[in-house]
């Protein structure tokens, strides 16, 4: 069990009779099953059971809590787009560019989770088919795994950049915000690399719009936070390149608005709601 | 004004009072204007304005007719999910693989059109980036013009391939016809060449499903009809290497029923449904 799980079990039990969990994988269309959580090793985790039971014993059964999963990235979009740069938004994509890339649909103004419960996977879309197997993936360019490593491989290939010294000299311990810090002054390699994990992103942007028509991206995670508005920019720039037709270039390229709390505003309102239709 | 059109035009009145046209085009919003018709050279033709002033004008102002327009692959979706492939569909992508790629979406048992009216541009979207322009979107490896215009390059080139002999050395008059006698022959250059056509559509099809959890792929165009269900199969074949996650691999990809007759079923149902919403 997540620190973060452990710390709702662990509260207040009136807090939690309505109770909606992000979790970092595509859930089942009963919204109970985690899939596949790549990063935690989680395969078919019955995880909306097991929260649900956890809190009936820590608090001597009192609490039998509405609990639903939801894709972490879906909430995410969800509350960005009830409460933050989506909220003028009909058709919305949310894109949280992090250690991984995850994405979130709204189509018609409803949360779309599609025929398996599995939609939004943007990070997951192949982009580069002809590639070997840890470049196919969006999710193998653009994200901030990437942008590290990447510049890791190239200072050690002797490339020149500003980030050596600033870690001075020891590259494990290069962070995007490292990264952020080199683009603002000026570094070219810093630059390049993180231009060209945005331009992976703008594409496979481009590539849901032009078959979704959206009116509004959203941008979220960590390299958007760390870098702002240059990687917006970034993303914007290879969006209209790639995007069509090109009336979609009206589309709204928004960074986050409400950053870290994106997930607990849109979790908490979907809690809210799912609870309301079952009760 | 094509020769369907002129035909339209030219039928006693009484048929004509609700008209839907599939046009090879993005339409906007209001479905009256066909945005870029890149075979056609059309950009922004207000056909829908052009075919109701020429229907009152051929018969004297006694028909007000109700036009709208859609995207021909929109309407041979619909048709398909309403009568014909699709039918038990919730979610369903439709890709017709002919001259180039089209594709139509149909979301919640709903035609998606998003919020420009321009969705289902599947052969649009981008598949191999780090290409030259000719060889970026998925319509450039998949369509019938790459199968035929990739054979010919390849046979000039000294590829050995029973089609040369099939159209007696003039490489001009091959055909999608001969290249599927061809593959049922077992020509490996016909086999190659279609094969890798089929993967583009299938990797994209992947992504598409991956994004959007889809129950349903239907095929049709001249490429799936020609081909048959070796086609279906290495469409199939792709889309099961690339889509994410596992579960999606129960997503059905099924050949066209309607054919042909795909476009005018839907445009039919469509131009029902929409005169009724406005009468």
């Amino acid at each position: 069990m997540s620190a973060s799980a452990r710390r709702a079990v662990a509260a207040p039990r009136s807090w939690f009779a309505r109770v909606c969990v992000g979790v970092p994988a595509p859930v089942d269309s009963t919204f109970r099953i985690a899939l596949n959580a790549v990063n935690l090793n989680w395969r078919n985790v019955a995880a909306a059971d097991l929260i649900h039971d956890a809190l009936a014993r820590r608090t001597g059964g009192k609490v039998d809590a509405h609990v639903t999963l939801d894709n972490d990235v879906n909430v995410a979009a969800w509350g960005e787009f009830r409460a933050g740069a989506g909220r003028d938004a009909v058709n919305m994509l949310g894109v949280w560019v992090g250690t991984g890339i995850g994405g979130g649909l709204v189509l018609n103004r409803q949360l779309h989770h599609g025929s398996f419960g599995t939609a939004g996977e943007f990070g997951q879309t192949w982009l580069f088919p002809g590639s070997g197997p840890a470049h196919l993936k969006v999710e193998h360019h653009g994200s901030r795994t990437f942008i590290v490593d990447d510049l890791r491989r190239l200072i050690r290939a002797n490339s020149p950049s500003s980030l050596r010294e600033m870690v001075d000299g020891n590259l494990e311990a290069l962070t995007i915000a490292h990264v952020a810090v080199a683009i603002e002054a000026g570094d070219n390699l810093a630059i390049e690399v993180t231009r060209h994990a945005a331009r992976a992103v703008g594409i496979a942007a481009a590539n849901a719009v032009t078959l979704l028509s959206l009116d509004t991206v959203v941008l979220g995670g960590g390299v958007t936070e760390a870098v702002g508005h240059r990687y917006v920019a970034w993303v914007r720039e290879a969006f209209d390149d790639a995007v069509f037709p090109e009336r979609c270039r009206d589309c709204a390229i928004l960074p986050t608005q409400l950053k870290d709390d994106a997930g607990v505003v849109g979790a908490g309102l979907l809690a809210w709601t799912r609870s309301e239709q079952h009760s």
